[in-house]
């Protein structure tokens, strides 16, 4: 059942490089439409991937850089047609606040090392890839993700205002530092700088809202390139772009040092998880509307080489956008020869249009990134999830403040570590309901939430949730209470059904319990045992002391008719007895 | 249903004072066997406490003070019967780890900061008892807790063989460092020592045998002291007590300064967690072999109750110390009367009977906790657990490894978080069952495990655990990926009926899956929705699209009547209709 099925059928090549088998299954009127979609995303990707190399700490041509080989790379490997991969905001932002205190303001080194975070988290994203690891990507919730995304938001966009206003102020990393340095600077303002960065936003959002299908950030870009060089900003003061190195990557691989592997570690772990679960969301709901299908492990292996292939050509950690990815697949994009496209584009820019962004004000850049992250911050999620379990809630706020006070790594852990022991606690105090019968019929249900039939002499409880360590003991101390209220308890029927799990301490602590009974007069029996469980108590020698006495059951309303043999119990079902011997099933 | 009853029906004395239970359930026999353990434990304790004031720092008397009131404290507020609270190795360690560094060599301000520290201590565990947090205790399973013991069993016994062989070699603290440096001075065994030590192993071990009536330890400890007064042994190169300083403990309240708070507060804070953690862990290990039960909330507040008189009492923190506990259990310690004794012991012993242990070997107090605690390694369990389940059976070999060699706390630490992993890890990649029908019957069990009828149009899907953040994405890919394979497919029953729980991004999944699956064509159904599951579900505003096209069921019977109106489905159920309308029933 958990096999996939799929892959036994699919030719080699097609599954070691997805792209084979998107080609042969597309027309040529659709792959003239995923090239159209190709185009329209570059127009996006150029400016964006220079902003987000500048957010990343890094010359704007490194963001070119990311924008070439692994684009490509993904579009070989991957499983989603639409996912535009590259340079995002977020994967940038924290490259920048892993190589901020390594690289002691050494371009050189920052450039190198950041290389070599990008090697690492392809690194790790192939091995989780390779071993089938995807679900561990999956101890990160999407209130989580949420709540680490708009605070990363707020921190990118605050990280921007000193792009955006001119002001001479040292970089900052974590947002109470940004906040404070920018306030205190405010009076700085380069007015300028800042009336080409405010106008820039302002043309983005018009842009946006009223013009959404023309490409704002180019437009953007261009005029504002136009106005630059016609009018000199560089020479009033605005700080422009200047030269942009002409050329295409070549490959070098990273120095790699010990000491850097230790400290990149976390941040390295970090992107890879963000990376792929940003990538992978919007794969998945991309694939849904297209009527494709995602392979998690081969997205990672996909994610996890396009990074190496950053690591090696001079960029920086890239992940699946959600922003360029959703304009992809609007403007037709169903397979990678999008991204193909796209990354073409990118290159031939690179080798020949560069000398056009020589009078690029900074600010503009800023405007760009700003505009793009401020549609991250996400407000609707945390209000449904506090809805929905405050828990949740609480997880998104969590995370969202913590990675805002603390940091955007310490931030995720913590959200991570918070859902986590939330799971944990609610495991260890399952929830459990005592069971009577809806009248005239043989269903049994809560007796807190339907009116139903009940036994003084006849406890139906129901137990919500695996039997483990962690609840084994409570669970039943819960039940001997209730035993010890009620006098005149002859059984206790334990509803198996929703038992979904157990382990030694749980197979221990139901043998004990079936012990601690029997020493009251009160038989256990057990109803709707799931095979596994029942396969692990037998091997915990605890199953033959319940079937030795005919205390198994393959439901509640078999076990009534055995602990109530006199056949008056209000507990005991009305239906016929079954036309076949279903002696053998429990 | 969550709420222990038994709180209610217990007198609030005894709530308060379990001490007054326990003598209440005790007859004037096992009051007299609890009284011997005590003298017992007091015949350890004695020199125990004193060499454990040593290791931390302290003058001697403090070893005494702190083995009187907080015993006292503890056998008036403990749970556990045979827990013997007091000065022990690892809190005396880093107690001297804490204080070395901040009274700079001033042994007044040392005692002060000691008495603080355990004020510290104290009100950490009373606070966390307070809020009723013992539940966090129940993280730490059986399997660890049995790999751990039978570790730390070696650990102590390995600690004794420098003073039951007379090596003269200087304390270790962990096994590795103690087996090499006892190893290595194996050539300087003092003979007499030997004898003297393994006899009363030797001793110890035939009587508890033979005459496991008898308190061996105390005739041990009497016959080899008489030998020992009577043939001069300390003249002839054994270590015998000599003189036992005198003394009662005023009250005194330690000085408060902010700085010293500050600084002592990250020491405070693991020894509360570590005294409480493994004074927990010997108390529930007694009482399951006693047929007894720790409250572990009150258990905090006992162990909590007692360091707040060690600081007060001019002591240091105090802790449930394992081979005492262990020597007391196997006295017949049932009852915290064993403890009383103990207390009172010592407290006539500082005052007047310190002469009559002049004589004592040490050799024969190593004897005395080498017996007891080697009782301890639990083979069976590692055997069970393996056997049960591969992963508990690692789970013990692993604590028991990472005890050995990384040390005590670390230990603990690798079998708490690794035994979580794996409920973790087995809840992200549930068991998941397709469904058929049971000739005959309306009894839907798993296909894999039984003859059972199926329909190419209808999936029965019974998913065996909570749906949460870490398997939702897994589990709709899983089925999504089903209906790829089987174009036949017109309907997906998913049997909630072992969904214990869910939450926000459970109920996004499903939602997500039913659209999916509609663009397919094929309705999601759902049957035995638990109600807690269902309340999120229509939190979540999940619910009613599910509702709303009838697509709700209260069991999988239910749901074929519905997904095959032609009634020709081999799922069907042959069962009449119900006789009362269960509309209302889900």
């Amino acid at each position: 059942m958990t096999t996939p099925r799929r892959a036994a059928r699919t030719p080699l090549l097609e599954r070691l490089v997805p792209l084979v088998g998107f080609v042969r299954r597309s027309d040529r009127a659709s792959l003239r439409t995923d090239a159209v979609a190709g185009l329209t995303v570059a127009v996006m990707l150029v400016p964006q991937s220079m902003a987000y190399a500048s957010l990343a700490g890094l010359p704007p041509v490194a963001g070119l850089y990311a924008a070439i080989v692994p684009v490509v790379v993904y579009a070989l490997l991957g499983t989603s047609g639409a996912l535009a991969v590259g340079p995002v905001a977020i994967t940038a932002l924290l490259t920048s606040t892993a190589l901020a205190p390594l690289a002691a303001g050494d371009p050189w080194r920052y450039a190198a090392l950041a290389g070599l975070l990008a090697l690492m988290v392809g690194a790790l994203q192939l091995l989780l890839g390779a071993l089938r690891l995807g679900v561990l990507v999956s101890f990160l919730s999407h209130s989580v993700l949420s709540g680490f995304t708009s605070a990363a938001a707020l921190v990118i966009a605050a990280s921007q205002l000193k792009d955006l206003l001119g002001l001479r102020i040292p970089r900052a990393e974590d947002f109470v530092g940004i906040v404070t340095s920018v306030a205190g600077a405010l009076g700085t303002t380069q007015g300028l700088t800042a009336l080409v960065g405010l106008g820039s936003v302002a043309a983005l959002l018009v842009l946006r809202r009223f013009v959404p299908r023309l490409p704002g950030p180019l437009l953007v870009v261009v005029v504002a390139t136009a106005v630059s060089a016609l009018a000199g900003l560089g020479e009033r003061g605005v700080r422009i772009l200047e030269t942009v190195p002409a050329g295409l990557p070549a490959p070098v691989v990273p120095p790699l040092a010990v000491a850097d592997l230790t400290a990149l570690a976390p941040s390295a772990a970090a992107i890879a998880l963000v990376a792929y679960m940003e990538g992978i969301a919007v794969a998945k709901a991309l694939a849904a509307k297209a009527g494709q299908r995602v392979d998690p492990n081969q997205e990672l292996i996909a994610v996890g080489a396009a990074n190496a292939a950053a690591g090696v050509f001079q960029a920086f950690p890239v992940a699946g956008g959600f922003s360029r990815s959703a304009v992809s697949f609007q403007a037709g994009a169903r397979t990678p020869v999008a991204s193909l496209v796209a990354a073409l584009v990118v290159a031939v820019t690179a080798l020949v249009l560069t000398p056009l962004f020589f009078h690029l004000p900074s600010a503009v850049l800023a405007a760009v990134v700003v505009v793009a992250v401020l549609g991250l911050v996400d407000r609707a999620s945390a209000v449904s999830a506090w809805r929905t379990r405050r828990s949740d809630g609480v997880a998104v706020l969590l995370t969202f403040a913590a990675t805002l006070t603390l940091g955007v790594e310490p931030g995720l852990a913590a959200g991570v570590v918070f859902s986590l022991a939330v799971f944990l606690w609610r495991s260890a105090r399952p929830h459990t309901a005592e069971l009577g019968r809806v009248p005239g019929s043989a269903v049994y249900r809560n007796t807190a939430r339907y009116e139903v039939l009940t036994d003084p002499a006849v406890l139906l409880l129901r137990v919500d949730g695996p039997l483990y360590f962690a609840n084994a003991e409570r669970l039943t101390d819960q039940v001997t209470g209730i035993v010890e209220d009620r006098p005149d308890l002859r059984a206790v029927v334990l509803d198996a059904s929703a038992v979904s799990d157990t382990d030694t301490d749980g197979a221990h602590a139901l043998d004990a319990l079936r012990e601690r009974l029997a020493d009251r007069g009160v038989a256990l029996h057990l109803a709707t045992v799931r095979g596994p469980v029942r396969d692990l108590l037998a091997r915990a020698e605890v199953w033959p002391a319940f079937t030795a006495v005919g205390a198994v059951h393959r439901d509640v309303a078999a076990a009534v008719e055995v602990v109530d043999p006199g056949g008056r119990s209000p507990l005991r079902s009305p239906a016929e007895p079954a036309r076949t011997d279903l002696s053998g099933v429990l």
